[in-house]
């Protein structure tokens, strides 16, 4: 059976001590009656810890071996899988950022932060469920009318009922615009057709309902990607009182057979094969998208965390096994290339924490801090997103990959269940907008949009931070600033290549996304690391004898001298993207 | 089904254009007979081509599948496969570079590695097995006695019979020495007890006789690995007329159920549960881990082939998917993420290809070439070998994890047939020696033991290089020699630290190792590329309009930019690897 330990200590560090949490949020108007602070920080931990070790990770193999299946049009889940979700959305997790208007917990996006870490780390295909449902709710909430909120949202944020979004189809990926998908309008109501693929849970018996949010096209809508509009199509339509009413016309054909995740049912699903599905238009015609991307950020925060939760799923993994397994009369651990291994793991993933974590609070500035700052905090997280969503995906596949290599033969046995992360982090690059398409949208859009103004923003933070680090007197500190000064002047003049490029050949700003973003992330992510350094050396000043502080120092030193110098390999990259990469001829490749 | 057409264009371009064979190796009195040149290399190429594309690529899918199973002692294999095996026999692809004395094609180790290239390209758990039985047939050929060469060679050359490997044990992994597996002498023989996982290809029907080689300790043995003999043990015991005997006493127990090369069932084998598995000693008695190593060389550059075989799959079957799918009206092949995926799993194919290629001529001339020159090819494949089998089998990590990518959603769909390359591939790694393993040979073996003489001696030969590059008036040429030597730079300083490391700190020294191990393979690629290049430039200038001689040059430059900044990343984490990660207490892990 598998075990998964939240690394708590670090998620309390980061929450309270770090990003402050009880002054920084605690003092927001929509917080003021929650008590956001240590006690209520310790007490969420080690409740979703309960959740995450107790009921997701002993299912996340048994996900895997047994497989969400499809029969004449409906879903049997994995073996628990139902029950898991029930106790998730029962604990209030589902909605624990939502409105309490509506059902929801109001807290801050933290904390939402880090029970996802949780549920991906102990079992990502079980996290899919509430982590699409929330999504779905999200919307309902931006784009709905006061009776489509009452009549959905207070249920799906309880767990009582569960959301999926329906985007799709086997022509239209991400390329949205080409969906063939249609409503036609019948009273109050609409008529919708079509079929769509890559449903995450598109069905299940977990909870009573499914509330599906669907694009498609109405009569005579304009081309492409502003012609989509959004629906509500629940699986059973709801009567006035709130009771279920008849069964309405969808249904799943058949879920794929997938590289990993196989305990989350993806689902082809059939929309009004039987003369069609009941829908409800959630926001104006024509304007789908536009909602769909109302909660992107929510959505592209949360798969960056997937891989940061995968990552430390198969540190916790890897480690126990290198401390277990001996060879040549000691424990693996003290293999050389072992510790590298796994040293490389665990400061990736502190990074990948200590970087995600910021921005979740980045987001709720956004969203509920001073009126004054929002625009500042809204434009630092539109910034901020693509990078958490690729990097750490990214790095997700590095982390993972180590945790099966750490394992020898073994790793590559399935039982062993290392490969699992491996397999189930794979498609976080791919989903939610590839990490192709986030590089283009850091690139185009976030750089380009305010020529580089946000990103500067973040780099001056940066240099406030490489100074303290040089002026702290602690050689450590010093070692770790003097890292991050060469991989600042990099980002500088790989930020300033890029900005050019997207002046006088976008072509090659494209080409050099994908390497800038993977730098950006690394210097983020040591920044951020070097910050909860900098707060470990206080604490330790202050006269804390916790190894956790010294551990925290030594690991962002590491992080500062073996992952940091790959700065540089994507800056010179990034610098020669207008030459052989532009020029190459396709019928060549 | 799938498809893979082997790329003989730029084998043949490397084989006979860049290694120039017909010169190199035709005159070398082993060859001399056998017409080593264009004729040879294209009528083989043809052939191996037609193999790999008709017999066994359309089985990839099929075995992965279908795995094989294990039942009361006995494998059956996945459909196909036992017919594809005798098909690659019977055309004298196993035995191809074996003693033409025992039924060998005695031709050079560069048509074996060409082979095997295609063969792991179409099909790797298929071509597990030829590889595997090679293996054997070469240990009992450099250590047999002359009866034991005649009663198991020739049949082994020609496929008619096949070997394996028994080495690993579940508690001796890398680490040999602490095996359990018994030899007691009796008369001629020796009876053989124990119990040895991960078997390749441990049993199937697909030939009368399997010829296992088998690592035991005799009574009495020294402690350690150097108590470890090796053994022949037939499946079926062989008369003295060579017609097959008694079922000897050893028996597939279980298949694993792995990651991937499902098609490849790896074995648990059981010697000796019904009375002990009669043995014959191949070559000394504590000697066998000496015999193992004798072809270590030769399997690790297969390992490494294997890399690049399934690198050169994904990066087909990734551009067939990309010139097809359209997306925001074109296909993706024209978006410039998707641009750069293909062009760098490309250029990555053909630096490994050329690196691999090259060192399967210095193989045989370490091993045939003019006596004079035997020490220092040795010396230099010796070098190369573990950069190959490490840095490649990395690289393939990259390249098939970018063909999922470019399939984006369809890519995470097992039927696509991506996922599986990537999957098989992980494996590669880990066996014949983990990369950690590798890394640590290249640092602490062969720089420690000549101070670093053969590594410099491949480093003049890079100036050399980039000095002709310099020097050739095209600016591309240029272009890739200013990279090279940037490159070249950081790899004289990375060398003269991990040289310095070795004499004052050998912890800090194997903590670079994977590091410098990634670094050189970069380099050593791109040097080989850029040889090629040069090549390719000589014949434009001579007048050829052969567009594949501008795509080498485009593709080389393209390596230089974009791929050699990896050099600089690794060459930043060695520089500093006597900080954190020696320091670092693993308590704290």
């Amino acid at each position: 059976m598998d075990t998964y330990r939240a690394p708590v200590e670090d998620m309390r560090f980061l929450i309270d001590e770090v990003l402050e949490a009880e002054n920084v949020l605690g003092s927001l108007p929509d917080f003021a009656e929650l008590g956001v602070g240590p006690d209520l920080t310790v007490a969420l931990l080690d409740e979703a810890a309960k959740l995450a070790g107790d009921a997701l990770a002993p299912l996340r193999r048994v996900g895997d071996e047994q497989p969400a299946t499809c029969e004449a049009g409906a879903v049997t889940c994995s073996p628990g899988h139902e029950d898991a979700l029930n106790q998730m959305g029962a604990g209030g997790w589902i909605g624990i950022s939502s409105d309490p208007n509506y059902g929801g917990q109001g807290l801050p996006e933290i904390y939402s932060t880090v029970g996802h870490e949780m549920w991906n780390g102990a079992n990502m295909a079980l996290a899919l469920a509430p982590m699409l449902s929330s999504g779905a709710a999200l919307a309902i909430h931006a784009h709905g009318t006061e009776e489509q909120k009452r009549t959905y949202l207070e249920k799906m944020h309880t767990g009582e009922w569960m959301g999926t979004m329906n985007l799709t189809e086997s022509g239209a990926g991400s390329d949205l615009g080409v969906m063939k998908a249609r409503a036609v309008p019948e009273g109050d109501h609409y008529r919708i057709t079509g079929q769509k693929i890559f449903i995450t849970w598109g069905d299940h018996e977990a909870t009573d309902n499914i509330v599906h949010l669907v694009l498609a096209k109405l009569p005579g809508a304009p081309e492409g990607s502003r012609g989509i509009s959004l629906f509500i199509v629940p699986k059973f339509l709801v009567n006035e009182d709130g009771s279920l009413g008849e069964r309405n016309d969808v249904y799943p054909v058949s879920v794929e057979h997938k590289l990993g995740i196989h305990g989350s049912p993806t689902c082809v699903m059939a929309f009004g094969d039987n003369g069609g599905a009941i829908g409800y238009l959630l926001g104006e015609e024509n304007r789908g998208l536009a909602c769909m991307f109302t909660m992107m950020n929510e959505a592209r925060l949360k798969v960056g965390i997937q891989g940061l939760g995968a990552s430390e799923g198969a540190l916790q993994k890897a480690t126990a096994y290198a401390r277990e397994r001996v060879q040549g009369g000691v424990p693996i651990i003290e293999h050389a290339d072992v510790k590298r291994m796994l040293l490389t793991m665990k400061s990736l993933c502190e990074a990948m924490r200590a970087l995600a974590y910021a921005e979740a609070v980045t987001m709720d500035l956004a969203h509920r801090g001073p009126q004054d700052q929002r625009g500042q905090q809204q434009s630092r997280i539109d910034l901020m997103i693509p990078v958490i969503k690729g990097w750490m995906t990214e790095v997700g596949q590095e982390v993972t990959s180590l945790g099966v290599q750490v394992h020898g033969g073994m790793g590559y046995v399935e039982e062993t269940g290392a490969a699992q992360y491996f397999r189930d982090v794979r498609i976080t690059p791919i989903y939610e907008g590839t990490n192709g398409i986030q590089a283009a949208d850091l690139v185009s859009r976030k750089l380009g949009r305010d020529g580089g103004a946000a990103m500067e923003s973040v780099l001056q933070d940066i240099r406030a931070t490489c100074e303290g680090l040089a002026a702290s007197g602690d050689a450590r500190l010093a070692g770790i600033g003097s890292a991050m000064e060469g991989a600042l002047a990099e980002q500088e003049a790989s930020t300033q290549w890029v900005l050019q490029a997207l002046k006088q050949d976008a072509a090659a700003a494209m080409g050099a996304s994908f390497e800038y973003m993977m730098q950006t992330g690394y210097l983020f992510g040591g920044w951020h690391l070097a910050r909860a350094a900098q707060v470990a050396f206080e604490r330790l000043q202050a006269g804390s004898d916790n190894p956790f502080y010294e551990a925290k120092l030594a690991t962002a030193l590491y992080y500062a001298e073996q992952i940091l110098p790959r700065c540089a390999a994507h800056a010179g990259a990034v610098a020669r993207a207008d030459g052989a990469l532009q020029s190459y001829p396709l019928e060549w490749i």
